[in-house]
This record gives C-alpha cells, sequence and structure tokens, in this order.
C-alpha cells in the first residue's frame, strides 16, 4: 500500500486509529471461521492496515479514497463469521467499526431502535433490559456479533420462528456506498411502515455480506415484550421422528419463539465439560421449545397440545423450565455444543430446507454417514428448516471423502427445495456452491449489480458473488 | 408492431389469445389511473396488442422473442393500479396474467399457499374460507386484484400494522426475466425460512413494478386464523388529536389488525349514497379499528385499554361492532369513499411518514388547505402513517395551485422522513417526484439494476426508475 495513501487515511481518522502491528492485522484478519473450519477455509493474506472511524463521514471519506488509490476496503463487524465472509484476499484496509458503538435512540411510538453499526447484540438486549415494554426478539447465538453486521449477513439463529430473521427487523438504514456518498434507506428517519419510492435498495444491502456498501446506522423493529416465558425439551428415540414432529406442531397453530433440536450425546458431554446436568433424559435427540406468551395461562394452554402432539408423534418425554435460573441454564449448555464439538470438525454446511422436508434431509444424512462410515451430528434450528451438519476429522486431519460428502449433502438439500445456506452466508468459502443453486443468469445478474454499486470492485472483494 | 414478430406470438399462445380489437386494446391500455386521476395521469398511445398466455413457458417464449424483435412487454393484472403503472408509451404487447388464474397448493406443514399469478384477492379469501386454520391476513382494497400484481408493487392497504405488507407474505416466487429465462426465488420451491445465497433477487422483485420481471408464481405466508374478531369506531373532534392518539396506542402495546382514519363528513356521505348509516355519531373524524384476537377474553381486554387510552386523548365516544354482519357494514362503508369522492378529485398523492409523525403532517395539510383556499380531505391508514390526500377540482377543472400544492405535500413528507408513495408506487405518475426523495447516485444505481436485468429497457419502460 503507498505511504501517500496511507498518510492521507491518518488525516481522516487520526494517527492513532491507524494500525498496521503485524500481529494485530494478523489477528483482524481472521475470523471465528478460521477457528472452527480452519482446515479447509481460504487464508487471509498478509499486508492490511487496521483503520477505525468514529462517524460515518469518516467512512464515506476512507471510501472516497479508497477509491481513487484503487485499494480494497473490508469492513469487519465483532470476527464471528463462519464463511470467511471478511477475509482479505490482498492487502486491504479493515475498516473496523469498533468505535461506532452508540445507542442513539429508542422510539416507543414507533417501536424502533436506532443504533450505530458496531452496537453488540449484548449491549442492545442489556440496554433493552430497563425497558418496561420493549424488546428485540432475535437472537443468533454470539452476543458479541455486532448490529451493522448482524444486517449485513442477514443473521438467523434460534428465534426466527416466530419472529423471522434479522431481515425482517430492519426499518431503515444509513450506508457508505463503494464510491463513498451516504445514503439512507427507509425515508430519511427509517422509520416508515410503508414505502414504495423506487427500487427497494435497503433489502439488496440486507445480506449483501458488506460488497454493496458499509452499514453504519441501522433503524431495528422493537416488539412488545411477552409477559411469560418457558422452555419445554422433548426427547425423542430417533432424529428423524423429532424433525417430522415439528411441522405437525405449526400446522396446528402453535408458533414457539424458538423450536431447536440438538442430539442427545452432545448435549449430555456439553453439559458436563460445563460441569452442569442437562435435565431430560432418554432418547437420541430432544425438541428444544422456547415459548413467550402474554399469560400464564395461555402459556398453559399451548403446553397441553404440545403435550399431546408430541406424544402421537412418541416424544419419550417432555420437560418442563419455568424459573429464569432453569431456563438460563439449559440455553447456556445449547449454546456451547458449537465450542465444544469446534475442535473435532472439518467444516459444518448451514443447509436449509422447507420446513415439512427436514425429516427427508435428516434420513439422507443418515444414510450419508453409512455410505462414508462417519457419524454425522447436527444441530438445527428445526423451526426454520435450518440444519447444521457436521463433518467430523480422521485421526485429527481433513477425511478423503470431505469434498465429496459435502456436495452430495448440498445437491440433496438442493433436489428438496432448500438453500445452501441458511444463516452463514456465502462469503469466499461457499462461492463454488452457488451454482448449484443459481442459474447462469442469475450469477450474471449478481454480478451485474455488485459491478453497478462498486465498479472498480474495491468493497469486500471476491465474497458472495462470483465475477462472470 | 411488425406483422412476422405478432404471427410468431400467435404461434406461441394460438390464434384466439392475441388480440388487437383497438376498443379492447384500448381499454387494456387504461388502469384505474385514469378513472381517479385521469385529468393529470399520463396518456397511454394506441397500437399495442393484447397477448394472454396460459403458462410460464409461454410467457418466457414471448420475453424471448419481444427481445429479439425489441417490442416493448407491459405486464398487466386486473388494472387497479393508481399510478399509471402499467400505461404504454409506445405501441407494446400489453401481456395479461388473467388465464394464469389457479391455486395450486396450501401447505399446511410449512404454511404456505402457491398461487399463479393472476390468483385474486377475492378467489384467495374464499379458497381459504373452507380452511380451518389457516387465512391470509393482508386486505389491499379492490378484490380484483391479482396476486402476481399485488407482489409487484408491494401492496400495502388496510391491514398492515400487525402484519406487514405484501412483502412480509412473500416466500418464494416464480419469474420470468426481460430476456426470457426462468428464475425461482427462496430455493427451487420458495418455502424457505432462512436463505443467505447469492444476492437477494426476491426482494428487488417485490415492489418493482414490473420493470425487472414478470412474476407468474406467488409462494405467501398464512397465517393462523384469528378466532374472535370486533370493530371499535372512535370519534374525534379534530383530525390532529385522531392522529395524535395513533403512536400512543401502538406504544401501549395495542397493534389492531387495522388503524383507519376516515372523515366525519365523507363517511356519513358514503354510507348514504350507499341507503346505510354509519354507526358512530359526532365528532370531525372517526380512528376505525379491526381486531383479531384469540379469544373474546383477549379481546375485551384490549377493548378496556383503548376505551381508556382514547379517552385520555380526547374520544368523544367509542362504538364497538361484534356482529359479523355489523363489521362487514362498516368495511363496505369505508371501502366506498373512494368511488364517492373519486368524481371530484384531480389527485390523491398516497404520502407516508413515520406513524409519530402523522399528526404534524396533518396540521402541515389543514394550512395548506388555508393557504391554498380549498379542502383537503384525507383518508388514512394511521397505523402505518399512511395518507391519501386529496386535491379536488375547481369547478371542474385542475385547480391553477394543483402542481404547487403538491409539490409543498411531497417536500414537507419528505422533511418528516417520510415516502412520496407508500403504496401505489412512482408508475409513470411520480417519476418526478423521486428527485425529491433520492440522491443522483441512488437513482444512478437503481437505472443501472435496471439495465442489468433489462438492457434494451424493454419491460414495462419508462416506470419506476429514471434514466440517468
Amino acid at each position: 500500500m503507498q505511504q501517500e495513501f496511507i498518510q492521507k487515511i491518518r488525516e481522516i481518522v487520526g494517527e492513532n486509529w491507524v494500525d498496521n502491528d503485524r500481529e494485530r492485522v494478523w489477528k483482524y484478519s481472521h475470523e471465528h471461521t478460521h477457528e472452527s473450519y480452519g482446515m479447509v477455509a481460504p487464508k487471509p493474506v498478509e499486508g492490511s492496515v487496521i483503520v477505525k472511524p468514529i462517524k460515518t463521514s469518516e467512512v464515506s471519506e476512507i471510501m472516497k479514497l479508497a477509491y481513487e488509490y484503487e485499494v480494497p476496503v473490508i469492513p469487519r463487524g465483532a470476527g464471528t463469521a463462519l464463511a470467511a465472509n471478511a477475509t482479505p484476499n490482498r492487502p486491504s484496509i479493515i475498516l473496523s467499526l469498533e468505535r461506532m458503538d452508540k445507542i442513539l435512540e429508542v422510539d416507543s411510538e414507533n417501536l424502533i431502535i436506532t443504533c450505530e453499526a458496531a452496537v453488540s447484540l449484548g449491549d442492545l438486549i442489556e440496554h433493552l433490559k430497563t425497558d418496561e415494554n420493549l424488546h428485540f426478539p432475535l437472537h443468533p447465538g454470539d452476543e458479541g456479533a455486532q448490529v451493522g453486521a448482524m444486517v449485513a449477513m442477514n443473521a438467523g439463529g434460534v428465534r426466527a420462528v416466530r419472529h423471522g430473521v434479522m431481515r425482517d427487523q430492519v426499518r431503515g438504514l444509513e450506508v457508505v456506498l463503494p464510491t463513498g456518498e451516504i445514503i439512507q434507506t427507509g425515508g430519511n428517519m427509517g422509520k416508515l411502515a410503508k414505502d414504495n419510492a423506487g427500487l427497494n435498495l435497503m433489502h439488496l444491502l440486507i445480506g449483501s455480506e458488506g460488497i454493496l456498501g458499509i452499514i453504519t446506522k441501522t433503524m431495528l423493529k422493537l416488539h412488545p415484550k411477552p409477559r411469560y416465558s418457558a422452555t419445554l425439551i422433548a426427547s425423542f428415540p430417533e432424529r428423524v421422528s423429532a424433525f417430522r414432529a415439528v411441522p405437525r406442531l405449526i400446522k396446528e397453530g402453535i408458533i414457539p419463539m424458538a423450536v431447536e433440536y440438538v442430539e442427545k450425546d452432545q448435549i449430555h458431554e456439553t453439559a458436563s465439560d460445563l460441569g452442569k446436568r442437562w435435565p431430560a433424559p432418554g432418547g437420541v435427540g430432544d425438541l428444544i421449545l422456547i415459548m413467550a406468551e402474554k399469560s400464564e395461562e395461555d402459556f398453559y394452554e399451548q403446553a397441553k397440545e404440545i403435550d399431546r402432539i408430541f406424544s402421537e408423534e412418541g416424544a419419550l418425554n417432555i420437560f418442563m423450565a419455568e424459573s429464569p435460573a432453569e431456563q438460563r441454564e439449559i440455553i447456556e449448555i445449547r449454546s456451547h455444543i458449537l465450542p465444544a464439538i469446534e475442535k473435532n470438525i472439518v467444516d459444518s454446511p448451514d443447509i436449509t430446507v422447507p420446513r415439512s422436508e427436514l425429516g427427508d434431509l435428516m434420513e439422507f444424512l443418515d444414510e450419508l454417514g453409512e455410505k462414508y462410515n462417519t457419524r454425522i451430528p447436527v444441530i438445527a434450528h428445526a423451526g426454520d428448516g435450518n440444519l447444521h451438519a457436521f463433518i467430523l476429522q480422521e485421526n485429527g486431519k481433513v477425511p478423503e471423502f470431505y469434498e465429496e460428502l459435502k456436495n452430495e449433502m448440498y445437491r440433496k438439500t438442493i433436489e428438496l427445495g432448500g438453500t445452501i445456506t441458511g444463516e452463514h452466508g456465502v462469503g469466499s468459502l461457499r462461492l463454488e456452491q452457488l451454482k448449484m443453486q443459481f442459474s447462469g443468469r442469475e450469477l450474471e445478474i449478481m454480478w451485474g449489480i455488485k459491478k453497478v454499486f462498486d465498479p472498480k470492485n474495491l468493497l469486500n472483494p471476491g465474497k458472495k458473488v462470483i465475477q462472470t
């Protein structure tokens, strides 16, 4: 990178906020991807520089300068991504938004919270704890994740059954375009319930993985706080029967906040790693239902129905946690499954199918496991048809059948009406699989859109779309 | 249009489905726009041909041929649009999808209904009447409107408060691109709860007003049927106080299906035109609340709260309709306001602001009325901040101040964080106002996207975006 360019960047953000310390740059060039899928993920190149702007106008100036000097820019959140979505493939500006971390407004008349990009999910939840009426229902996992990046990634996670994904929570965005202009979507305040002016750039930016613009501010929808919550665990004798029980539930009008599937051996192992005990014994897999209702009465009415349906579908027993402490413990154990299994895996495609097809997908994975003589443990956001299938190492190495097995999974997923990625996005890790899902003309259009926003291909290049 | 081209189109769809009868073509070249805003809307040109395909592959072949012969194509639904969204500006193929009108599937495991494009809202509602558990909550007005076009227009209407607009109901689309390829969004079955593969073309197509693709099939989300419904009417002594009461309601966690505002004199007049009586006397304007709850008990609890809040906000009286017949009558009268006033208006911008700003917008309209010495009646989807402001004729003519008054409305709307169109879209009627809302670079990007999809600018040209 030219010294003249670096000097000009220093003038924009101040001496202290340009960092080319080799070790720190190396750390900022990696994501959680490299911890989880280090054996197969694209490696970052060296020679990048970390830049930390404090406000939108600085981000805009940086982009203008980068455009003039033709330097790639990688917007970075907390680095929790899992598909090499922000891995530099050329020496780049790593644009960390971490200093833009203020909650600007909670607007209870329009039910909207306005945050700078780097407000973390944890901060957001904490801030709303003091609000009597309002809450943010989504919980895509790691509470370090930042809201701007959660929008850029269209994060999903465990609570999408009732409230949808991140896309469904966004009402407005402030965005810096690759060419440096600042735009505001959703009217100039981002608080519109209806807006049909022009083509909808906001929904194109949501989930665009940082290739079309840098999200600097988000306006997110808030919801009335549910008054009563409880967590149910239903244990099933086989994986397939658990998955087949889920659409039955939804069909009968029961729509919990979350419907999760976990493997029994994994959850026991994770619990014991944490020095805790998983409260539901028996079976090979559990469905965890997070319920949030207006009243205790509403909850019990639903619980009765759930009990009836799950018993008919072969559940062995149903455990009910009502105290906040018990519920927290269940969620805590559940959210440690990934860290517990991570050290033994090669990859974990986040394949997603229509909810009704989950049983068939699970059956296929069982067959695949037999065919390749391996175990394929899963965790699943079963209510969303979203499955994380773990491809395990063999003797600490990538097994020979890895590529073949992976592609069989993807092909079956698409055959069942599914997508190669429900949550983690394409990044640079899943580019090849795009060709399984999209036609040549679709890929051409996606690349065309990228070029319209970013004619020089400088913003997070090499991610999300294939150059056609 | 070349005879050779017409002949080839005949070979695709069959002799009977190509129609160049002058009178019928003239009818198909007009929309409801020309009845409502005939004095100011762009007039269609003559010389088009109506073509009525029966299936997607025919639509695809037509587009390929049109691309080869460079003939514009205007996809057409029921002609209920209000911004000259499908008015031919050159001799065109008017592609009416009316023969593609079958409901293909109600999938109760994934809560999705799959319809061909020309299924009408009325047919959809009728079809779901026989389903015990499922319903489609949106009601954008005219039940003749077709689902494909409702998606293309991102229709809104009266029931968006709780369930959002058409965009929020779409789970998958089948679309024919301007260049003739057929694509399927939302996985190959359109039933995904989560999907982050590639850039999201589906949300770009929703609300694109037929300039990016022709929607041939829609997969729409269904919801559990509410068990108890009722309609409340609260009468207010001034327009502004009615509008100020709305955000108060939402703030306290009451989220009805619909919150509508009507003017008292208009609703009385409309009722008497229909030989009926409006049940709520007194005041200058009414808020109509459509409530739909799980149980009668839930409803009464909410009604008590509404009564308290509205009384504090100055409501004169509150009327409650619980019998289906009473409720139907209220909705019937409400939906006849537009036909009743239509003959006296020049234009009616569907300006939309954040819900909290409606009171200020209303005050401004009151001042404008005084300034120009005219009345500006409104109807409003008050829960969405969405207002239809009627600019009246003077002595059967367009008043001299029309352009000035209209642009003052738009400017104030944008100043309040609003949009030039919440519902009806841009079409060719609101193109000029796009420049008030978007920067040059945004307009450039929108036009760039149009060109990526449609390099020859043949699909519904001259609508929605400005050529830059």
